[in-house]
């Protein structure tokens, strides 16, 4: 208590004041618009203003390893290297995989679920089962000293990270720079905070990709009358989602295209048989019937409040209207047809062109480009071809992965 | 800090000792299990600790008016009647219903985004905009004083709820009983945990509810061939939920079943209009091909690890055995035939026969529950007959409710 006394007859706030402020505004700051990789972020940084440390890592648990996606270091800021955009399991995270075992403080923690605070890392009892690898401090020149371990435990006890809090500095009034237990007490506190960013973060990613996967896996069952590998649905849905990130629409408009694109077809489940796998030319009257799979589409698809099944509505009954208005249900001209349907016929045209058919064989990857390129202000959009062509190796990786 | 240094000298935590700790506890404890009901107990309980208020109410904001979640009083516990089940915006919430205005101090709150700090309700200055609603009061006999009233602002910035505390208590050595600026800080950290909270449950519900609609739109328009309205669907999802739930299979996995059964018949897409629809009796080659649906649809949905599609291959593919072992692909027997699968058996026979079909008019639904019981341990696990028998007036408002 003597820095309270002491903080009270200069009338500035006691150690505890402060901290309990600090803590305060850490939980009023939990649900402020950002990332989860950018509320880690923050969370690092109080908890390491609350306990003094000069630098801290946050690591992951990703497929039984641990990689960092958190990394601060107030002596040397040239370590800190940011990590590539965040999205948890789903993106090679940054920097070394440590092993969830002894081999390490951040594996033993792991491993074992239990914190630990370490007065001097180069001097660790000869008893202890856990081992302080060396070879980061080595590559860097940086010297590790005190820690405080902490591992990251979701509600079902999986560790799902590690917090790592490095040399203790001196703050006012102290004279001692080992991590103290109080110290622990906050990081605990605030691991439980960092554990839950990151399991209701890893459960909208699982939610997701169920999500993804039935649609997926439905609107391929959809096609199985004309096209039983379904491999058709999956390029559009990846082209789709190439053209409208080029195209500018940011991460969660891309990702809601990528979902949405698969059901552009949906409505051919409504085109009997006998039109819709019949083998030579249509009469007129059954080609306006397979137009018809559009509106039906559409229809099947109306009036949701899911911005993805919203998004798929529009784009079911776009995807055939052309740029020059010759296209069909509406016959909508230029910017008149939505985006996501203009994304969508390119996407759509494209693997027509390379796919093998009944009635035809695939053209080649670069003759199919020429085509589209071909198609530029009377079928489709003049711009988004732009971006379609700028995008051509991300194309052929997607192109090249998914064609049998 | 004179209560600080009191302690200091007597040994014991100060004011803010004691304070810090409970926030680091709550901190600490918002990553353990329970539900979205049970945390925000929690940091309603905990809130009143730190800010010594006698009662405490949060709020949620369900179709623009107020219900409450969670009410806490340690001077009338008669008046915290335990709100039902708790899934956010699914259920009626509990209690009286308020506006989103001024007519209540918690309508002012969630309308205007700004905290209030009272301390005496009924002595308010008349020149504020925010009314005391003393109708609660009047009902229960309770008598309000002091309250502090936070609302719940999400990320997106918009309210979620309202967090009230009502009547400060004397803690030891202090004399005011209004709250303080200090509470109110807290109160606002602990809503911002709590706004957290709210938020993910809600976003997962959303999330879930995305799903759902996806499930069921798709899977109706696989059955666009045999059945053009779709209810049969949704119906025998909703059949299967019921039965689930009235054997015991509690509220997760009753779920996962209402998520998985609409796509018990998806491997119908695989099986030609010729035979699908085809009005007269089928021949024995056209009879095998369409039991291979079963098989199908089973394919279709081969190898998730999403639990929904996992439970639904199960189901596509059991759902025609018969408890004697009669019935296809594999012949199972008794308990041999998955669970789902048989409770999709019972629902789907039931929907069949209250259905008009081509060649058949739709029994009544006493006759078809008839027809249901006549089938036990020949085409139906007998145990579960029993459990659809006692849940009969739930299959009956479904039925209802689901049959144009």
């Amino acid at each position: 208590m003597s820095d309270s006394i002491n903080s009270a007859s200069l009338n500035l706030p006691s150690g505890t004041e402060l901290a309990f402020g600090t803590l305060l505004n850490v939980c009023s700051t939990l649900n402020q618009p950002g990332t989860a990789q950018e509320l880690l972020d923050n969370l690092l940084l109080q908890a390491r203003r609350l306990v003094n440390a000069q630098a801290g890592t946050v690591f992951l648990v990703n497929h039984s390893q641990l990689r960092f996606v958190c990394c601060q270091n107030d002596a040397r800021p040239d370590l800190c290297v940011a990590p590539k955009p965040y999205e948890l399991d789903r993106v090679s995270l940054s920097g070394t995989r440590i092993s969830v075992d002894e081999t390490s403080l951040a594996g033993y923690v792991a491993r074992y679920k239990e914190p630990l605070r370490i007065d001097d890392a180069y001097n660790m009892p000869s008893s202890v089962c856990h081992k302080f690898d060396t070879s980061h401090d080595k590559t860097t020149g940086y010297r590790t000293k005190s820690l405080l371990v902490i591992p990251l435990i979701d509600r079902l006890g999986d560790t799902v990270g590690v917090l790592q809090l490095i040399n203790k500095q001196i703050p006012t009034g102290e004279t001692d720079t080992a991590f103290t237990e109080r110290d622990q007490q906050i990081a605990l506190a605030v691991a439980s905070l960092a554990a839950v960013c990151i399991r209701n973060a890893k459960l909208r990613d699982t939610l997701r990709d169920s999500h993804l996967d039935t649609i997926m896996r439905l609107s391929t069952a959809a096609e199985f009358r004309d096209d039983d590998t379904g491999q058709h649905i999956r390029r559009v849905s990846f082209y789709c989602e190439t053209i409208a990130r080029n195209a500018g629409c940011g991460p969660e408009t891309s990702q809601i295209i990528l979902f949405a694109s698969p059901m552009h077809d949906i409505g051919k489940l409504g085109i009997p048989d006998a039109i819709l796998t019949k083998p030579g030319p249509l009469s007129r009257e059954e080609r306006l019937a397979m137009q018809e799979h559009t509106v039906l589409g559409a229809k099947i698809l109306n009036g949701s409040d899911n911005e993805i099944i919203a998004m798929a509505e529009s784009i079911a009954l776009a995807h055939h209207e052309k740029w020059d208005g010759s296209g069909y249900p509406a016959g909508l001209r230029g910017e008149d047809i939505p985006l996501p349907g203009r994304i969508c016929a390119v996407a759509d045209v494209f693997d027509a062109l390379t796919s093998k058919r009944v009635y035809k064989n695939a053209f080649p990857f670069s003759e199919a480009i020429d085509l589209i390129r071909q198609g530029i202000g009377t079928h489709f959009d003049p711009w988004l071809v732009d971006v379609f062509l700028s995008a051509r190796g991300e194309i052929e990786i997607i192109h090249e992965a998914l064609t049998e």
